[in-house]
């Protein structure tokens, strides 16, 4: 538009900002971007059709392996090449039957979902008195042996935050807080969801016992559960009791693999642009946000810049298997690569919610690209920052080989009302934010397959 | 204010309004009902100790007679006159397990819960192909027998309204709809939940069959399910399957029962204010604004004016039992208390959102006094009407004896995000608009209890 290209400058000289007129044309595809800002279809389609034909996908299960059939089928159909699976196998835990309850003079049922790597409680149940602890730090100052027989609840609770970082804070409840508890002899432990969100609706995800400690049953309740529970512990003269029934088993070890596609580039001698999601899905929930939308989002951008124009280098798509479980995708793809080098790897696993941040790990060593990759993302509402990326979890190959690293932020205020719950369904998806993320990818990595020199190593 | 009331007059004169200057000061308890727009905890106090301290209490279940203890403590500690229980046999149906999936290519696990009134499906579950109606009109129009053998899937949506229109609406398709399928041969019904919000928690509540129809099984599929198994219908070349699995049975006849209590007038001998709600809720969820909050709304607003000053009438309290399956409690108050007569009847069970308007059935036959109970609320946010109440389920004693009905129309934005879910909690009630339901109650019950002449019966 006139007026901006040429009162633009003149403001920005005012205020002592860089030049930025006229940035739509200055980036490559900046054209596609902003198109796919307005009509992509493509992430919706895969996020709907994978949500609807598959549904929950997880690792290790029948239904993982219809999710590979069908991404397979998928990036084929849309033109990706060399589109693979990459089968490894991992041991299987799943979930079976869960029940809980509070019993006594305050007896109601509670929702509860079992933690992955959870043991399971005799077929009759499990019950026991419950001892609270509202911290994480207060079960770590709980004296050895303090807790035989019992069950501990941990209600540590999470709030949210736009960078996910209320996850670092409460997360460790669920991660090794039944560990703790066992190692202290409780004989179980319930914990309030890792979420945000007051639904009755509880969030899974792994937990792990550390050497030496037996594995105990471990579940967490829906917050307004948790709340329920807290509110009866204040009101109790005497200790609470709860009956437990979580019947998981281990089923041995089964079939994942990794599903990888590429858009060759002109010159595939150049080390790749890899761009990651996971396929698997806790199997509470369809994975629509976690993670078919990250999926979605890095096909979408990649088949955006190969239907415009041969990148000059060749874009690798990583839809890892088993990420949920223990990042097994991921490491068997930096084992399997390993002599396969990557110029800069960025995972999208954080929900579809609008990107707000680019951060990446080559500011410093690289400053000229990470400017003009920032330049390149404002217009979409995109800052940039000093911010080290450190990578997705799927992405350890690019922090194996010391190669780039983009971390391409999303808004997480309500990924934490969803994550790992049964209420991670397509609904949640919006389709506009969506759009964004596709935009911002296109950009992004039209930049990077489009970028001759190579990055400078990190230390 | 001086300068309202300065100010008010001539502006009422200049817009040919009535005077309304000094309101706050004009009717009985006025700043009683203004303290407890402020600080009203007692309403609060009733819902978190039922639902906290009981739960679930479905009724004819030893629930609901827990919770009948519970409430007559509760009233009798907070100075009601006498609180009895009321008793009553009624056939009582209770939940079984409840598994509902789609079988075949888009094989995937569905949110269900049944129905009141439901048959079982065998043990082994049932397997059948499923028949869409997108609408209820599309039910009616399908031929006879045309649906022998197969599922009926019945996706007549809700939309919020405030005023709860929306469930006329909707409301068919889960109060007859499984038994005009069933009519048409159906082995079992499935709906889309009777509610307004995308969570992957399901609207239970009673359907019912006709006459000589055989009950089928029949559930209601979550709103995210209802979504996705439209999607899958939309795109399978062929047709659809489900299995479900649901053993609901009838344990017989056994006890439910009222809680009736009173704040007994200077002259007991005149017709009563009847203030109702019920006290049993669905056994999905801890009944909290379905009718806990009724039943503290009605009750605090009684306590703030029977703690001020002894009313003219008597307050009669009814909290009935088994509202949700069938109006048991309601039916068994208008019998056993026919030769008690009413002077005006209210009811609160429509949540615990904001008190907008309000509806008499005497608005032609004494203009005065619901002029007069318009004002009296207008400060709180509460719009007059034309339009005639008819009264909740529990007050058809009002109706029976063509006695006074005035509806406090609540805001029913959120209301069937939570009906008959296992999200109806505690923490979906806002204590600032419990209190405004408080404030509006003892201010409408204040000058009802002090009102000398009776209400001109309706025709």
């Amino acid at each position: 538009m006139k007026r901006s290209t040429t009162v633009l400058p003149l403001l920005a000289l005012a205020l002592g900002m860089p030049a930025i007129a006229q940035a739509e044309t200055m980036f490559p595809l900046g054209q596609e971007a902003d198109a796919a800002l307005q009509k992509d279809e493509l992430a919706w389609d895969f996020v709907e059709g994978i949500t609807t034909e598959v549904g929950p996908r997880q690792a290790g299960t029948p239904d993982e392996a219809r999710a590979r059939v069908w991404a397979v089928e998928w990036l084929r159909r849309n033109g990706f090449a060399d589109v693979r699976e990459e089968p490894f196998t991992m041991p299987t835990w799943v979930r079976g039957e869960e029940k809980a309850e509070v019993i006594g003079a305050f007896a109601q049922p509670m929702h509860i979902a079992a933690l992955g790597n959870s043991a399971a409680t005799p077929v009759a149940g499990l019950t026991a008195e419950v001892v609270p602890f509202l911290s994480y730090a207060d079960l770590e100052a709980a004296p050895a042996g303090s807790l035989t027989g019992k069950i501990a609840y941990i209600g540590h609770q999470m709030r949210v935050t736009q960078d996910g970082s209320g996850y670092s804070f409460a997360g460790p409840a669920r991660w090794t807080g039944p560990g703790l508890a066992a190692s202290k002899g409780a004989v179980a432990t319930v914990i309030r969801s890792i979420g945000t969100e007051n639904h009755r609706t509880p969030h899974t995800g792994t937990t792990s016992f550390p050497d030496g400690v037996q594995a105990t049953p471990a579940g967490a309740l829906s917050n307004p559960d948790a709340d329920n529970l807290e509110r009866m512990l204040a009101r109790s003269d005497g200790p609470l009791s709860m009956r437990l029934l979580l019947t998981p088993r281990w089923i041995g070890d089964t079939q994942s693999g990794n599903v990888t596609a590429e858009i060759t580039g002109t010159n595939p001698s150049l080390p790749a642009v890899l761009l990651a999601c996971h396929l698997d899905s806790w199997d509470l929930g369809t994975g629509a946000v976690d993670d078919a939308s990250g999926c979605g989002i890095i096909a979408a951008a990649a088949l955006h810049i190969a239907r415009t124009q041969q990148p000059l280098r060749t874009i690798r798509i990583l839809f890892a298997g088993a990420e949920e479980v223990g990042v097994h995708g991921g490491r068997a793809y930096a084992s399997a690569h390993a002599d396969r080098p990557v110029f800069v790897a960025l995972e999208s696993d954080f929900g579809a919610d609008r990107i707000w941040r680019l951060d990446s790990n080559f500011a410093d060593s690289n400053p000229d690209l990470h400017a003009r990759l920032t330049r390149a993302v404002a217009r979409f509402g995109v800052a940039g920052s000093r911010e080290v990326a450190t990578g997705g979890a799927d992405i350890g190959i690019a922090r194996d080989q010391k190669a780039g690293i983009i971390d391409l932020q999303q808004d997480g205020t309500r990924y934490f009302d969803l994550h790992h719950t049964p209420d991670d369904t397509l609904d949640k998806v919006d389709p506009v934010q969506l759009r964004q993320n596709v935009a911002v990818w296109t950009q992004v990595v039209a930049v990077l397959a489009n970028e001759p020199p190579q990055i400078t190593r990190q230390p």
